[in-house]
């Protein structure tokens, strides 16, 4: 397919983009062209847009970014077998080499040789966007566009709730985020019995309570630790999420849990955590698990059916649903914290 | 039974002990008294001895040190119901409630009012002990009782080993220490493809190699991540056990680790330890386990036949096999770190 | 205590049963004496009122029968240390010994030397019931007696459930009895995102409907594989709760999953069953799990959050409530099984 | 690559097989062409040359056998990006889609729209043989031609020893076969602390001892389930392979089984077994795994490592070591049942 395409960019290494036209992506044999029905913005896009330091090492500029979205297919490449044009599909983000250790056990999200869509080639902030058949999902029908574009943040969020099976477990979530409502969402639906959720935002702990939560703490004003030990007859919790990347968060979060309990840490600290290991893990017992935010494609089959049964209701956590022209407004909202997952319009169906 | 037994006494609360005779101790109707045969020491003992800050503030003197040991009962409270007179036992060293949440959900091993044998209780340096039967253990008769009163720290290596399988995996092993060195067996016993070992003592890394490691490394004299990457394609290693306690260790562990690997940890830092949680974890989504060390009594079941069919031969492991009166030098190996496990005989048989 | 109470008795070894006055039953000194609030009638129950084969090999009358139930306890043996008069209790069925092969690696539930309350000792349709301590269950006090009496078959239903997580899969539940429904309950509560249910009796069936099943299937007019296989776009479902001990229920069952799916067995069937292993399991990579019903504390622990936190609501399941005077229309009903769980009022509360 | 190659082919539908020249097949854009060093009989090639009634409706002639194989790539299709010619590989037998719901939940083993080598297309009895490149599989150069074509019924020898782990458990393999002494093997490297073995046959319960088997039996001279017994104090084993599809020793494996148990089922029955569930798989709560053989490639990957660590020696395991030419001489050992594995030596390198 050839042409321009409205998309938004990057265009210098400095803060700030712009929505302006760009040649539509040509594709190679194994991928895709898919036009683009709905974007959500994820953090990473925020750190590009604001050019943190993190971006000013990794990203080439002219870029396109984001890589949370939904779309049909528009085009194929010549070995691609298992898609045809029309159908609806979404991305997994990792686009994985198939041949490092870790592709062969099993675990290609940690690949040692991952591109990252909207990272290191051109995202999903556009009209269209080429994608390599491997990394294709093919949506349930009956998830609206919107939803299904924040199934890959659907997928952090369930892949950190779901280390272990919470069925019956009591949980504490540290950090409401956009991430951390879905969390609280999942959680309560896989079965947690008492879910208590931590954030310093008010705003952000209503969305919690929408999505479930039982009991949520502000730690400018309450005493999590004790008001877990509290709601747990002294026991704590038998799971910490966190999601915030907190040091703070994640000493409460050791504090509260439970001797033989166990902690998921996707929220990523920007500096080193202390910790008393002796007395707060070894003598506790704790599993700590480092989450990446997928299986490929495990996790996406069980996003897509917490979607398509409605298990999961995600309309709380979607705050902003926006034309495209009116990414600003989600950016800063983004930048602000005041939003849940903002998601964008962009071609009209 | 009444009359004296000589027994290893902490009088004072400051260094040292003394052997001495003192009353043979009476039993509650669900104990056991145990005629001690062997005994082993355990860094707790050391600690206990040397006088540590962790001993001046746990232990009431005049106190029995002791916990790892083997005998035959000579007499059983009224209550006793699965044990009598001249069995061959060992004791779980975790006097357990039965009550707590832990209890509850079958983790005993982290019981939440524990009581400790040889430490908040007297134990057994010493001709007789007495037991509660619910913690007791009936060893293979098969099993030499030096051998057998090395059962409780072998299943603290086997429970770090086994945290999850290591059946065709590659291992670091971090400490060569009395229980590094029964993990290094177990390890290979249950088919880790290639292992290191490291340690600062080449006596300790001697050991190792007699354990069955395939590769030993000294940090004063090597790069140990560097060595472990050479040496597994550039891949690290699946797994790794942390047994030394040492910061610069645990670091090493994670930088040798592959990514979705996982590293147990059973040694004890004396100070808080700082981690790069995004990068060395999070990102490569590691599983870290504290480890306490037994599952009652899973583990000693485990353990027991280990011995029995000696799949693991701790012969090398036992680097000082004394009488009981001369308990000092086996401490002061303990003490120099010039020592695999120390047993003492207690009573000829 | 001392005096009458009174009991629901099997007098004679034949079908019947009656309620009549016996002596209250004295306690060990490990035992406790529970006031019984409310019993619940088991499966087990009907075959000793039948007098099945089973019941004609394993029963000594007279006999009091009863297990499932909850009380407060009036008095304590010396020997107890972790409960109380007054205290809010239920008990485990399974009277493991604690020292068989089972009991130390943790699966207590198939102790080989197990004694079963209200089979092998006097059980619980009964103004008293004696209990050894070490199988006391202390309830929530948030929890209705009517339903802390049916914790123990709700246990048999969590576990069936919980053999592997069903966060996110989908379910055939074959046999919607009493524990049937309480399985599709629980496997809602627990993320479940399509749930079948399948039983002869359409009365069932609207009790699995109002416990949350998505869909039910009558086999005397549904062909059950077909519609689940419709019903998962050809997929099948990933997992198959067997409750119903029917050898048809089975093999629809095998034929429904999904390859690598599991299926969990709770129902017995009265007769051996014939599989064709190749096809139906070995290349479809099952999973076939016997179910017993409980890990004894952990099922009762997750039980009882159910329940106090209304997660699992087993109103509907508890299909009559009645005065114990009033036990043979419960039993009748039970017999016809036109009943989901039939509670006993045993002592006005 | 063009011209003329030496393979071993069934012309027509009948027993029987011939070594013939046949031209070189092409390869795909997406396939490499291997020249092949070594290749291994499996049951599936007798299965096929004997002309047995699953051949009769699955084979298509003229056809080329033959799926477990050691070489070299030779060339390689344009789209192919992973692997080079000269590079020494084996190929997992399973082709699969890619799409399907097993294949998208990781469980590629038993994908829907499965193409099996040497069944469904041409196989690795021949001088060369194209195989896509998904499934190609890099040998550690290490490991001996030989050995490594047996990787694939090592793995399924793996994955049966495998579905849990063996440390530590005591294990009855049901099944001399290639592929149940291949699994002795491993179970003793993976820590079985007593490896019960039994087959009709003393060739190869002489086999399984040298592949490490503690204590072999022959149901014609032996009762399996009482020897079990009586070398495990009456417990019975944690651990059955069946490896025979004889019902009879699926039987022997359910009664040798100690509650809580499991089995693992390799050997494929011919016609249905007949199972009491209650007695034999509820009651003792037995775990049954149906095997189908590997994860691609975590399987692989174990597999490599046990060889090239040498943790595992097959070389008792492989009787029989064979020019091309001179394979109906082990084509007749494996009919008769007078071998362990047969290899063939295709090119000499």
């Amino acid at each position: 397919m050839t042409g321009n395409m409205v998309a938004l960019v990057k265009e210098c290494p400095e803060p700030g983009a712009v929505l302006r036209e760009v040649p539509i992506p040509g594709i190679a044999d194994d991928e895709v062209l898919v036009k683009v029905d709905y974007a959500s913005i994820c953090g990473t896009d925020v750190h590009i847009y604001a050019w943190n330091t993190w971006a000013q090492n990794r990203i080439k500029t002219p870029h396109i970014m984001g890589h949370e979205f939904a779309g049909h297919i528009v085009e194929t490449g010549r070995s691609v077998r298992g898609f045809s044009e029309g159908d609806f599909v979404s991305s997994e983000t990792h686009i994985y080499c198939g041949h490092c250790y870790q592709c062969r056990i099993g675990h290609s999200e940690v690949c040692q040789n991952l591109q990252i869509l909207g990272v290191d080639r051109a995202g999903a902030f556009a009209e269209y966007v080429a994608v390599p058949e491997r990394v294709l999902w093919r949506n349930d029908d009956s998830v609206p566009a919107a939803w299904a574009s924040i199934q890959e943040p659907m997928g952090n969020a369930l892949d950190t709730v779901n280390s272990e099976s919470v069925a019956g477990k009591t949980v504490l979530v540290t950090g409401a985020g956009p991430i951390g409502i879905l969390a609280v969402g999942i959680a309560k639906a896989f079965g947690a019995t008492q879910l208590f959720a931590s954030d310093l935002s008010d705003y952000r702990l209503g969305l919690a309570t929408q999505l479930g939560a039982d009991v949520v703490l502000n730690p400018t004003r309450d005493d999590v630790v004790t008001k877990v030990l509290e709601g747990t007859q002294g026991v704590g919790v038998d799971v910490v999420l966190e999601m915030s990347g907190s040091e703070a968060a994640f000493h409460q979060g050791l504090q509260a849990l439970t001797p033989a309990g166990r902690m998921s840490m996707l929220g990523l600290p920007d500096r080193p955590v202390t910790v008393n290991m002796t007395d707060d893990v070894i003598f506790k017992e704790l599993r700590l698990y480092g989450v990446t935010g997928r299986k490929i494609f495990s996790t996406w089959q069980t996003v897509s059916r917490l979607l398509a049964s409605r298990l999961v209701d995600p309309t709380p956590a979607i705050t902003h649903n926006l034309k495209f022209e009116d990414w600003q407004q989600g950016m800063d909202a983004m930048v602000a914290g005041t939003s849940g997952k903002v998601v964008l319009q962009v071609s009209g169906r």
